[in-house]
């Protein structure tokens, strides 16, 4: 019974054969793709609107890795007869269901379009685990004292803070939060998490090998932020804050300065999700309180992009960046993978990953 | 029969039930020490060399914890009649045991001195991995960006690598690598480690609950750095070379300017052990090679302190810290925890950990 299910015709049908990647990825992983597939298109610069794919690649390819614009150059369904599936490089795809292709009705019910998110699990955790490291040991601190003065200083810097023992709070508890909730936890950290239900659920969509709580088991224990106290009780525990929410009408300046106000004295908050979760003024607020935040990680800001000068670049108790934190080099690489599992889970005769509702838009 | 090790006179005998601290530590530390001993004497600041103990205190004390320089004020054995051990919050042990009090044969036969070894690992190793991070997402830059401009810039950065997959060589395997393999296993990097026996070995001495590699099993590999042909494989595997080796006749500049050839293109080297590993000028050519390292983070150097104006802290691939890696607040809390798990140790008719020889000194 199990063994014919990949030879089926149901799932023969079905399976990937010709893949055309418009994606700029590297030749080894071109070479992994050719493992997988029957035959790759794999065609240079998909970014370029004036790219012109071959009408026997369009006929052939029944599956696609492309940039966010999608298909280049395509408008009619009848240019790609056999395309069942577009795989984007993006965690957005509004560009490419905004497209004349995908317009049709029918375009809409014959091809699957799936997302990327999940990819960025490779880069925001360590970026948030580096940089809480980086607030316990002044390290913006030491790498001026270095790069300024060129002087061995050891003795005026202020103690190190280790991780082991801390509580993380997590806000929000998708791919990003589940990955850093892994890597604290080897830090020897206690791990809680709050999202809008309260309630644990096991990650959906695609997880990179080896990364991640699948089952959302990690937290010791899961708050709701639809409930009053036990946001509260949430917040008084979390010793470094991490916030990776999107923007939605609920978390709209979700953290308040009473809110900011029940974080334990010299916690630490990290921002990779949307800057409008917080207002600038509060936070300063929060730094320069007596009993407040002893540092701030904000990789997205209120406003955004910080207005040049504004005091957050400069406070001594923040690090800033320009939202940089999934800027990773072989990018469109972990797309690449991400098409690989898809295959994968055609021939066990599973559902696509990250497929997104055209209606929605994700 | 192992029941009655507990309650065996001669377990006994030999257990602590009066504790004198001296070194600082927290109060909720000292309750916790009031739980383990009969009775807990805790003398502030044993730095003092003025301090006076109270007789009836050096009377009692079977067991001490202190700092570096040992039990202060007292030189001679009749003094401290019950003292059958001291825990020194140091690594070193050459201060107390080239005191007046251990000059005696009897002295050095009656009270067992013992190091803290292996404390360090709550603060180094989260170093070492924060460190690599920032190299690897070029935080520095990032850093001096904001502070230096206030200025938003996100796309003039160069794209950052993820840990995932990454070779960390670790050179050298005592304490600090062990944790440090740890918590770059759970980044999903591979752990291959070199040592002069080329050989696994379990872990010795003292161990913080939940770190470490206690079994050495940890690297997928070992490498001999005695035998030249498993040495430059081990350095041309390192896509990440941590050095925590001391420095012995045997490390002194071992890292010379052809096995720094040897490592990959775009490597990043890490130094927490001591700064005669390696020359300056040597890891400068290495810096500054097209095909040489991406990366330097060093917390000791050649020399040391590196001079003011020294190429080194101001090289763009490069973070220097004046030796902090292992400045950590409440450090004397640790020494504690040490001191909690002789006595558990004694109890259940183990050996005490961390046994310094007298006559080597360590």
């Amino acid at each position: 019974m199990s063994t014919s299910l990949k030879s089926s015709p149901v799932m023969a049908r079905d399976a990937f054969t010709t893949a055309v990647i418009t994606a700029t990825i590297s030749k080894a992983k071109v070479a992994e793709l050719e493992k997988v597939f029957s035959k790759v298109y794999n065609i240079g610069d998909g970014l370029n609107p004036d790219l012109v794919i071959p009408d026997h690649i369009l006929r052939e390819a029944d599956v696609w890795y492309t940039n966010w614009i999608g298909i280049p150059g395509v408008t009619s369904l009848d240019q790609v007869p056999n395309t069942k599936a577009v795989q984007l490089s993006s965690a957005g795809a509004n560009k490419f269901l905004d497209s004349r292709l995908m317009a049709s009705e029918e375009a809409r019910k014959r091809i699957k379009v799936c997302n990327a998110s999940g990819i960025h699990v490779v880069s925001i955790p360590q970026y948030i685990v580096a940089n809480v490291i980086n607030v316990y040991m002044s390290m913006p601190m030491q790498i001026l004292a270095a790069r300024q003065e060129a002087r061995w200083d050891g003795y005026n810097m202020p103690h190190h803070r280790s991780l082991i023992g801390k509580t993380v709070g997590l806000l929000g508890y998708g791919h990003i939060a589940r990955e850093a909730a892994r890597l604290f936890k080897a830090f020897n950290c206690e791990i809680i998490a709050a999202n809008s239900t309260g309630k644990r659920g096991a990650d959906i969509g695609y997880v990179v090998p080896g990364t991640g709580d699948m089952q959302g088991s990690i937290p010791s224990e899961m708050y709701s932020t639809s409930d009053e106290s036990s946001f509260n009780e949430f917040l008084s525990r979390s010793e470094i804050l991490v916030a990776s929410l999107p923007s939605t009408p609920n978390t709209e300046w979700l953290l308040t300065k009473e809110r900011l106000a029940r974080l334990p004295v010299d916690a630490v908050f990290v921002n990779v999700g949307r800057g409008d979760l917080v207002k600038s003024s509060d936070l300063l607020e929060a730094l320069d309180r007596e009993d407040g935040l002893s540092g701030a990680v904000l990789d997205v800001t209120d406003p955004e992009p910080l207005p040049q000068g504004h005091p957050l670049f400069t406070h001594p108790k923040v690090i800033v960046t320009p939202h940089t934190s999934s800027h990773i080099a072989k990018y469109f690489d972990l797309g690449a993978d991400l098409l690989i599992k898809q295959a994968e889970q055609i021939r066990q005769g599973k559902p696509l990953l990250n497929v997104v509702d055209p209606e929605k838009g994700y």
